[in-house]
């Protein structure tokens, strides 16, 4: 119905990650709409992305260099590893201003649904880098969903014979939430990790 | 708190119709995450469409002719034009099978708060086509909002001293839908459109 050219746009725009047929349309549009710089903006922005950002060679997280912001900077713990499922993760934490430490991006979580066990993640190259015995503590931070528990046990039992500190994030009630709301495993977890009251955190 | 690179993307995504800053983020990584060549496809679908599709210079439908595929098609009829605000109209309207005639795309539609008047829109090129008498019906396709009606209105003045048929879509209820939540103007619509009933419709 549409001339090839915008039927080509639409179908690659519908591939995008929560961009249905409408929505991919109503971007066609826009972009036809558009003025020819705008759109040479978009398209350069997507080539650049994707010709300089890539793995950081120590812990995969996505960089412009050849090692991250984080593994490059003198000032960050290094006796501290917090493993991630994605990048994305590394800039919510960073977001907490809480964590002083290292990273290390796994690529993912162990999912056979999806058919992705550990050797398809990098836990061999975190493996690696407790080598030398400085580091001295992990925070397991993967996502507090079923596929996260299942990397952050797996990775438990793996890292328990090394002798290093390991955690994992609290799971709790939502700060701002109403308990009324909370879902029964999110409360039964905070009942589970309950602290003493008025003392400090 | 990104790279450069990805920040770059995501605030270039986020400005695209529909895409909020997570939503843009999510397609960032999505994008980097690609394979190259899908990211490539993606980037020719843009622009190819960007360089080949361009008004059509009779009806100002999008193309990648110079003049698009309905007014080329000599099986159409020539003596009716519907009149809407853009080019996707035009796919609506094909859709239902219904009409056989020509188009005129106005290029949006007249809206004062857009500070967008009649001079904005393609209504000088619609009453040239009109100047050889060969249309003899128009009918007024414009969105049944505001604006779209603000611009029949005013087409429909303009046009009626040229002794044309001038009608404009019936508004009533959507088929499917349920009377019980149909608004107030719709419903009143529907009401001052009745038609008799038992009969053909």
């Amino acid at each position: 119905m549409f001339e090839d050219a915008i039927q080509q746009l639409i179908g690659q725009l519908s591939r995008l990650p929560g961009i249905g047929p409408k929505g991919a349309q109503r971007i066609a549009f826009h972009l036809l709409d558009a003025p020819p710089e705008d759109v040479a903006a978009l398209v350069e922005a997507i080539a650049t992305a994707k010709r300089t950002v890539h793995f950081c060679r120590v812990c995969f997280n996505l960089t412009e260099d050849e090692v991250c912001r984080y593994c490059r900077d003198q000032r960050r713990d290094r006796s501290q590893i917090c493993v991630v499922e994605e990048s994305k993760d590394v800039v919510a934490i960073e977001r907490t201003r809480e964590y002083q430490g290292l990273y290390h991006v796994l690529g993912g979580s162990i999912s056979p649904i999806d058919n992705r066990g550990p050797g398809d993640l990098h836990i061999r190259e975190l493996v690696q880098r407790l080598d030398d015995g400085a580091v001295t503590e992990i925070i397991l931070a993967t996502n507090p969903n079923t596929e996260g528990e299942v990397t952050a046990t797996y990775l438990g039992r793996l890292l328990a014979p090394l002798g290093l500190i390991v955690s994992r994030l609290a799971s709790g009630l939502p700060v701002g939430g109403d308990l009324e709301y909370a879902d029964e495993i999110t409360l039964g977890r905070a009942f589970a990790g309950r602290r003493a009251a008025g003392g400090q955190n």
